[in-house]
C-alpha cells in the first residue's frame, strides 16, 4: 500500500506553497529547501512568479510529470487538484495538509471518500488529510518545526496524531534523542499506522534499518495485522515503545458475564502490547525516556552502579530502581577499597558510588573504568552529575561523554543541572549524547525497559482442536447463549474436562436415576438466566426425598428448561474466560475463582495464540499464584492442566469465530485434575 | 532552638571570604552582595586587604560583634574560630559549608562533636555543617547556584542534602515556581529539619507565614516531633509535600512476627506522612509540580476541563485524570453548542474542548470564560497550548496569563513546545505564572494533590485504657513474649473480647473439666515457639478420648509447659498487629487474616494515635472490604467493633511503651463479634 514514491520522491510539488512562512505551505516549501531536497521542486500557486526561488505554476494542470504532491489549500479544492495529478501527472504520493474532512462534518467526510477514491485508482499512497506530513532520510515534507537532523540510527516515529508528534520530537530534542524517520497520518483517509508498520517489516533491512521505533497511536483500525508486524518487527531485533490514548472505560455497556465486564477495550490493547513486546508508555516524557534507553547500548542485566557527586539524588535513583525490581548490588569489599584510594576522604564506594561535590573528571573517569573491567557484576552505570553552580562541569561531561561511547556497558548520564549547567549540557548533547535530567522518570524507564521481554510470544497454537462437530453443533444454534450441557460439549471436544452432568427433564427420568447418583449433589435449573437469584441452585442434596422436592420447585420457575444435577465438589475455583471486540484477536482472561476475580480482579489475560508456557508464565504473576502452587501444607492445583487448558481455550476461540465469549466459572482445581463446573458460551454468527 | 540571629541577622561576617567566585566563601559573598544584604558585612581573611569592596580582618579575633558568622574554612580550623565567636563577639548564629566532619570519619565526628558543644554552650544556632546555607528575606546566605527572588508568597523549603535543593530549585524555577526561604541541614549536628518545623510552627503568622512548604527529608531524628509539628502547620492552613528518600528493605531483619516482617521502616514514614497530611513524592520533578498545583488558586473539586489547540495531549490527560480517580465530566449539550458557537468548524466542545490548531487566543478566552461564569460543574480548568512552529503563541499567553489571575477557578498551564514556544514560555513565566510541560506528569500530580486529605487526623485516642492491671502484670515478666494466658489477660483488659481459653497445664486437672468442654475444640502446646510446625495444634478435637490423647502427645513435645483449649469457631480471619520501631510513635496494622494478609498482603497501616473514624476509613480501603461488608448473601463482620478494636490496640501500645510488638492473628469475625483467637505481645523494657 505504501508506494515507494511516496518515501523517496524524484519530484515534489508544493500545491499551495506561499512566500508566508506562518503558512503550512509556506513553511513546508522552506523546510524541503532548509533540509536540502535533492529532487525538482514545483510551487503551484494561482499568483505565479517565483516563491522561495521557485518555479511557480499558476495551475496543476501546467505541471510536468510530478512524484510526490505535497497539498496545503482548502479542502474543497482539494478533488480537483487530485485528479489532475493522478490522471495527468502520474503523481503517487499525496500528503495533505488541509483540515476540513472528516474530522470536521459530514461534507468533509464525502470528500474525504472522494480522495481516497482518487487515490486507490491511481495505485497511489495518502498520508493525511489534516497531518504534518513525513521526514526521511529524502527530504522534510512537514510544516512544523522542529525537524530534527536525520540520523539513520535514530528513532523512527509513527504518530496519528500531528501537533503530538511536534511535542514529543521537542521533548525529545531537549534530551538529545535523534530521529531517522517521521510519519504522521491525520485522518488515515488510505494509509494507517498499520500500513506503515506492515512496509517497516516487510522491507527491513538488518544493519540498516532503525531499530527504534515509538508510535503514537489512537485507535486500531486493524489490529490483528499491527500485532503481526509489531511482532515480527521485534523479532528481527527492533524496540518498539508506544503511547495508546484514549482508554475508555468499559462505561455503560451492560456485562452479559464476569468475563464480558472486565474485558474492556484497554484490555485488548494491553493484551496486543504485551503479546508483541511492545513497551507501553503512558505520556511523552515517559515515551522518549524510554526511547532515550533503548537508543543506547543495551544493558545485558539488572544490576547498576550509580555514580554521582550528589548524595540525595543517588538515594531516590536507588529507591526507584529496587521498588521497581532493579538493583543496586552492594560492591565487594575489596573492589570498594579499590574504588576508595582513587578519591577523595570521605567520599563512598558501596553503590551508590559517592565521589563527594568535590569529585573530579580524572576521579569519574577512574571509577567508570573499574565498573567497566573489574567489576563483573555490574551491567549498566547511571552517573548523575549536576553543579551546584561554582565551576563549569565542562570537562566532567567531555570525559563523560568519551566513556559513553568507548565502554562496553550502557552509561546512562542524568544531568539535573538544567539551569547551573544549561551551556555544558547543551555541548554534551550536541557531541551526539542523550541526557536524562530527572533520575526518577529515568529509573521508572529503565525498568519498564528491563521488564519488558524483548523476544515476543509464539504466533502458533499449542493445541489442536478438531472444530467439526463444534461447528456443527453451533450450526444448529441461535445467537445468544449456548445450553449449559451443550457448552460442556463443546468443552469436551476441545479437550477440556467437565464435571459429570446429568440433565433431567421431566420426572418420570428421575427415579431409576436416583440410585445411582453420587449424593451430595447440586441442582441447578436450566432456562433462566439469572439463576441463582431466582433460587434456582440448590446444594448439597443429600437424599432422594428431597432431590425430588426440589426438582419440583425448580421446574415451577418461570421458564425452567431442565435440572441439572452434578455430584457436590469443592477444590480451589479457578476461572477461564474469552472474549472477542470489534476486530482484535480474542484474548483468554484467567485466574482464581470467586472472590479472587470478583473482589480482588486477581486475573491475567493474553491474546491469542496463548501457548502452554505463556498461560503458564502468566499463571505465576497471579497473587494468589502462592495458594494455586500449595502454601503451608495445603495442597496446590494440576497447574500445568491449568495451563493446557487456557491454551486449548485460545484455540478453540481461534477456531470456532462464532464464539464470542465463552466463560469457565467456576473450574474446579485440585491437585490431579480440573473440572469445569458451570460454563457459558455466548455464540455470534 | 533556632536563634532569630540565624534569620534575621544585623551583621554577618563570612569567615574564608575571598575573591573567587569558584569558592563557597567567595561565592556566598558574592550572593550576599547580589542580593542587598542590608545588615553590616565583615570578611575574615589572613590575606587581609579589601575582598569583594568588602573590609576585611585578618583574624576573627579583630572582628567586631557579629550575629551571624558563614564559615568556609576547612574544618580542623573551624573550633577555634567558633570559640571566639561564641566567646567574644557574640554570635549567634552559625552556618558551616566546610565538609570533612562526621560524615568524613571519626576525626571528623570529633570535630563536629566539638563544635556543637560550642554552639549548644553559647545558646547559639548552627546550620551545617556541610549543607549550602539559607535564603530568606533577609539575606542570600548561600554559595550555590541559582538565588531565587524571595517571594513571600512562594515555596519554603527544608531540605536535609544541599545538591538536592540545588536540583530542585533548578527544576522548579524553570517552571516558573518563586520560593520564600530555603534552609539546607547537612550533617544536622545541631538543628535538624525537625527544629526548623518547629521553628515554622510556632512563629507561623496566618495570612503572612508562607503556605507551601516542601521537604527534602533522609533520615528522621524525632518523627513524634516532626509529627506533631507538621500536623499543626496543616492544620493551620500549610500544604505540605515531601520525599523521603533512603526507603531501606526490611532486608534480612529476621521477623519475629508477621506484622514484624512487614513494618519495615518505611511503612512508618508511610504512615507518618498519612498521619500528618502531607503529600508523599518521589521524585524531584514530582515534588516541583505538586508544589506548582499547591502554588495556585485551589480547586473545589474533581471536575476539570481541558481546553487545548491539539487533540493528542487532551486525550492522554483525560487518560491519566480519569485513572487516577478525577473526571473529565461531559459538557452538557446546550453548553457544548453554546461554545462551538465561538469555535471555528470542526472544533469539539464535549471536553475536551478541541480549538482545533487554528484556534486563536480570543477563542481560548471565551471558552475559559465560559468555563468560569458558566459551567458550575467545572472546579479548575488545564489549558495545554503549544506551537508547531508557524506562529508566535505569545497572545495566547498573555491572555492565558490574565485569565489565570482573574479567575476565581484554578487554571493550570501546560505548555509543550519548549522548543517552538520558548521564548514565550519565560516571557509566561517572566509574568508571575507557573507553565508545567508534561500533562501527564501533570495530571498524577494534580491527583495527588487532590487524594491527599488535608484536614490531618485527630491527635486524641478514642478509648482510654487502665493500664495499670497491665503494667502490674508487665512488671513480673521478663523481656521477651508474653505466655498466651498473659497476653489474652493484656487484651481483655484493653477492652477486647477474646476466645473462651483453658490453660492445662497437669493430667490431672483433665478429666473433671472434659465434661464442660464445648467441644469441637482446640489443643494448642504453649511453650514451643514454632508450635505449628512441631505438631504443635490438635484442631477439631470431638471426643473426651481423642483429647486425653492429644493432651499427651502435646506435653510430650520438648519445651512443652501446658496446653491451651479453645473452641473451634470458624468466622471470618481478620487480623490486628502494633509495632514499634526507633523513636516513631507505634503504627497499628490491620485487615483480613489468613491468605489475605500472608499471600495477598492486603492490610492497612495507621500511626497513632488511631481513632475508629480513621480505623474505619481505613478498613473501608481494604482489598477484602467487600467481604467484610459482606457479599452476595454472605454475611459479614461487625465493622464497627473491628475499628473499635483497632483504635483499643492504638490506646493500648499509648499506654504500655513495654509493649513492642503486638500480633492478634487470627481474630476470628462475625457479624456480632470478634473474638481474639491467637495473640502474641512481645515486651521489652
Amino acid at each position: 500500500m505504501i508506494h515507494h514514491k511516496i518515501l523517496n520522491p524524484k519530484s515534489i510539488v508544493v500545491i499551495g506553497g506561499s512566500e508566508n512562512l506562518e503558512n503550512p505551505g509556506g513553511r513546508v516549501l522552506y523546510n524541503l529547501l532548509e533540509h536540502q531536497y535533492k529532487g525538482k521542486l514545483y510551487v503551484v500557486n494561482p499568483k505565479g512568479g517565483e516563491i522561495q526561488g521557485q518555479k511557480t505554476f499558476l495551475r496543476a494542470e501546467e505541471l510536468p510529470q510530478v512524484d510526490l504532491a505535497i497539498i496545503a489549500i482548502p479542502a474543497a479544492q482539494v478533488p480537483e487538484v487530485m485528479q489532475i495529478l493522478t490522471e495527468d501527472k502520474n503523481t503517487k504520493g499525496f500528503i495533505i495538509f488541509s483540515a476540513g474532512f472528516a474530522e470536521k462534518d459530514q461534507k468533509g467526510a464525502e470528500l474525504e471518500q472522494e480522495i481516497k477514491e482518487l487515490v486507490e485508482k491511481a495505485g497511489a499512497t495518502l498520508l493525511g488529510p489534516n497531518n504534518i506530513g513525513l521526514i526521511n532520510r529524502k527530504y522534510a515534507g512537514v510544516f512544523t518545526q522542529p525537524v530534527p537532523k536525520f540520523d539513520p540510527d535514530g528513532v523512527e516515529f509513527l504518530s496519528a496524531s500531528g501537533a503530538t508528534a511536534v511535542f514529543v520530537m521537542e521533548t525529545a530534542l531537549a534530551m538529545g534523542l535523534t530521529f531517522s524517520n517521521v510519519y504522521t497520518f491525520g485522518n488515515s483517509a488510505q494509509t494507517c499506522i498499520e500500513d506503515m508498520l506492515e512496509y517497516l517489516d516487510e522491507h527491513y533491512i538488518a544493519g540498516e534499518s532503525a531499530k527504534v521505533k515509538l508510535l503514537y497511536i489512537e485507535s486500531f483500525k486493524d489490529p490483528a495485522r499491527f500485532l503481526k508486524h509489531a511482532s515480527s518487527l521485534i523479532r528481527k531485533g527492533c524496540k518498539l515503545a508506544a503511547i495508546k490514548a484514549g482508554r475508555t472505560e468499559a462505561g455503560s455497556r451492560a456485562a452479559s458475564s464476569h468475563t464480558g465486564a472486565m474485558a474492556s477495550p484497554d484490555v485488548f490493547t494491553e493484551a496486543l502490547f504485551e503479546k508483541a513486546g511492545i513497551i507501553r508508555c503512558f505520556g511523552r516524557t515517559e515515551l522518549v525516556t524510554v526511547a532515550g534507553i533503548l537508543l543506547q547500548k543495551e544493558s545485558k542485566g539488572k544490576n547498576l552502579a550509580i555514580i554521582t557527586h550528589a548524595g540525595g539524588p543517588g538515594v531516590m535513583l536507588t529507591d526507584v530502581l529496587s521498588k521497581k525490581g532493579l538493583q543496586v548490588p552492594q560492591i565487594k569489599r575489596k573492589d570498594s577499597q579499590n574504588l576508595l584510594s582513587e578519591l577523595y576522604d570521605g567520599a563512598s564506594a558501596n553503590n551508590p558510588i559517592d565521589l563527594l561535590a568535590t569529585g573530579t573528571a580524572d576521579q569519574l573517569g577512574k571509577v567508570i573504568d573499574y565498573c567497566e573491567n573489574n567489576l563483573s557484576e555490574i551491567d549498566a552505570m547511571a552517573v548523575i552529575f549536576g553543579s551546584p553552580g561554582l565551576k563549569k562541569v565542562a570537562e566532567v561531561y567531555q570525559l563523560l561523554s568519551d566513556k559513553i561511547h568507548r565502554c562496553s556497558k550502557p552509561i546512562y548520564a542524568i544531568l539535573p543541572s538544567v539551569l547551573n549547567a544549561k551551556e555544558e549540557i547543551s555541548a554534551f548533547l550536541s557531541m551526539g549524547n542523550i541526557a536524562f535530567f530527572d533520575e526518577v522518570l529515568f529509573g521508572e524507564a529503565l525498568a519498564k525497559v528491563y521488564h519488558q521481554k524483548r523476544v515476543c510470544r509464539t504466533e502458533k497454537h499449542s493445541f489442536e482442536i478438531d472444530t467439526t462437530p463444534i461447528k456443527e453443533l453451533i450450526s444448529h444454534c441461535q445467537n445468544g447463549y449456548l445450553s449449559p450441557e451443550k457448552a460442556m460439549d463443546v468443552l469436551r471436544w476441545a479437550g477440556i474436562a467437565v464435571v459429570q452432568t446429568y440433565l433431567i427433564k421431566e420426572e418420570k427420568n428421575l427415579l431409576k436415576m436416583t440410585d445411582t447418583l453420587p449424593f451430595p449433589v447440586a441442582q441447578k435449573v436450566i432456562g433462566p438466566t439469572h439463576k441463582s437469584d431466582l433460587g434456582g441452585v440448590k446444594l448439597n442434596v443429600s437424599n432422594k426425598k428431597d432431590f425430588l422436592n426440589n426438582f419440583r420447585e425448580l421446574m415451577a420457575i418461570p421458564g425452567a428448561q431442565g435440572v441439572l444435577v452434578q455430584p457436590m465438589i469443592k477444590g480451589h475455583e479457578i476461572f477461564i474466560g474469552a472474549k472477542r471486540e470489534g476486530n482484535f484477536p480474542p484474548i483468554v482472561l484467567f485466574g482464581s475463582g470467586g472472590i479472587y476475580v470478583e473482589v480482588l480482579k486477581d486475573l491475567r489475560s493474553a491474546m491469542n495464540p496463548v501457548s502452554t508456557s505463556e498461560a503458564f508464565e502468566l499463571i505465576s504473576q497471579l497473587h494468589s499464584y502462592p495458594l494455586l502452587k500449595g502454601i503451608r501444607g495445603q495442597k496446590g492445583i494440576h497447574l500445568t492442566l491449568f495451563a493446557e487448558y487456557i491454551s486449548r481455550v485460545s484455540a478453540l476461540m481461534d477456531g470456532v469465530p462464532e464464539i464470542k465469549e465463552l466463560d469457565i466459572n467456576p473450574c474446579m482445581a485440585f491437585e490431579k485434575e480440573l473440572l469445569a463446573v458451570d460454563v457459558r458460551i455466548r455464540i455470534e454468527k
